[in-house]
C-alpha cells in the first residue's frame, strides 16, 4: 500500500447550488459586472443600463493548478444594449487548450464561441443543457430570455483568462434582438480577422 | 493575432441530461452494472439481487487528455444487500492527484471518500450539492434513499482509473441500514491499514 501522501492534499468539501437563484451555500467569492464594466463592449450603448448588474459570477474557489477543477455558477440578467442582449465579457483561456463545461440550470440563452481565426459556432442554452467548450474556443453567454440565464460552468484549474483579446477585437458575431427573436449577426466591429 | 491553430481543434458540441431520470440525449456509451459485477464488495452477500441492474454510467465521452474534461450521470438504484445500501464499486484516479466533482440531480446518498493511508470523509448527497473530491481521495457513492440517486460527476480526462485497490483492500467504512437511518461504520474485510 502507498501511504507516502503529499502534506497538501486537500479535505473533501461541500456547497450547495440553488439551481433557480445561481446562489452558493457558503458564497464566499462573489464577482459582479455592470454594464459600465462592459463599456465598450456592445456596438450600439445609448441606452446602456450604466452601474445595475448585468451578471455575477459565484465561484467556489480552489488553488488554480492543474489537478483541480475550478467552477462557478453565472447568473445573467435579462435585458439589451442598444439591441444587442446582455452577455458576459467572453474569453479564451490563457493555456489555450483547456476545455469547459457549462451545465444550464435555469433560463435560456446562447453559448457564442469563436476560434482566433474567425471561426465561430453557437449552441443553445436551456436547462440540462451540459455544453462542451473544447480547447481554443472563446466563449461568451447571452440572455436571450425574460428571466436571469443561470448556469454551472467548470473548468481546469490552470486554463486562466484572456480577457484581453476579446477586449480588444471583440467577437466576430453578436446576438441582437430581431423580429422573430435572437438573431446572430456578423459583429462590425470585430478586427481579429 | 495567433492563427496557428492546432489541427486537432475540437467542435463544441451539446448533450441534453434528464435531472431526475439521468438519461442523456445523444447517450451513446452506456455502461451497467448489476450486483454480480460488484460480487465481492458487500460484506454479507446471502440477499444479493443478481443480475438485476445496480447502477449505470452514462458517459459524454471525450479524449482522455489533460486539457479536456470527462463526465457523465450516474444513476444508482436503491436497495441493500445484507444491510449495506447499493453503492458505485469506487475508485481512486490512477494519476492520484486529479480531483472530480460531483452534482446531486435527484436522490439522495453519501459520498464516502478515503485515502490510502484509511482516512476517510463522508458527505451528504442531495440534489443541488456539489462535493468536491480533491486528488488522493478513492470516492464511492451510496444510495440511502428510496428511489433512484442521480448526479452528474466531472473530472480531468487523464485521471484515469485505479479500481484494483478497493477491489483487493475495501474501503475503510462501509454504509448499513441501522434503526435510525444510515449508518457509517469501519469494514470488517478492510486489509489497506
Amino acid at each position: 500500500m502507498t501511504t507516502d501522501l503529499p502534506a497538501d492534499v486537500m479535505v473533501p468539501f461541500a456547497v450547495h447550488v440553488d439551481f433557480q437563484s445561481g446562489a452558493l451555500t457558503p458564497d464566499p467569492v462573489i464577482l459582479r459586472r455592470s454594464h459600465a464594466d462592459l463599456a465598450g463592449y456592445f456596438v450600439n450603448e445609448s441606452d446602456a443600463p450604466g452601474e445595475d448588474e448585468m451578471y455575477a459570477v459565484h465561484e467556489i474557489r480552489v488553488p488554480a493548478t492543474n489537478n483541480n477543477l475550478l467552477s462557478s455558477t453565472t447568473v445573467l440578467q435579462p435585458g439589451t444594449v442598444g439591441g444587442e442582449y446582455f452577455m458576459t465579457k467572453g474569453h479564451f483561456h490563457a493555456t489555450r487548450d483547456r476545455a469547459e463545461i457549462y451545465l444550464t440550470l435555469s433560463g435560456q440563452g446562447l453559448l457564442v464561441m469563436a476560434l482566433e481565426d474567425g471561426t465561430t459556432q453557437t449552441k443553445e442554452m436551456r436547462p440540462g443543457i451540459v455544453n462542451y467548450v473544447p480547447g481554443h474556443w472563446a466563449h461568451r453567454s447571452v440572455n436571450t430570455g425574460d428571466v436571469p440565464l443561470v448556469f454551472y460552468a467548470v473548468y481546469i484549474g490552470d486554463a486562466g483568462y484572456d480577457y484581453a483579446t476579446i477586449a480588444d477585437q471583440g467577437f466576430p458575431v453578436i446576438v441582437v434582438e430581431g423580429e422573430d427573436g435572437p438573431e446572430v449577426v456578423p459583429n462590425p466591429r470585430y478586427t481579429g480577422r
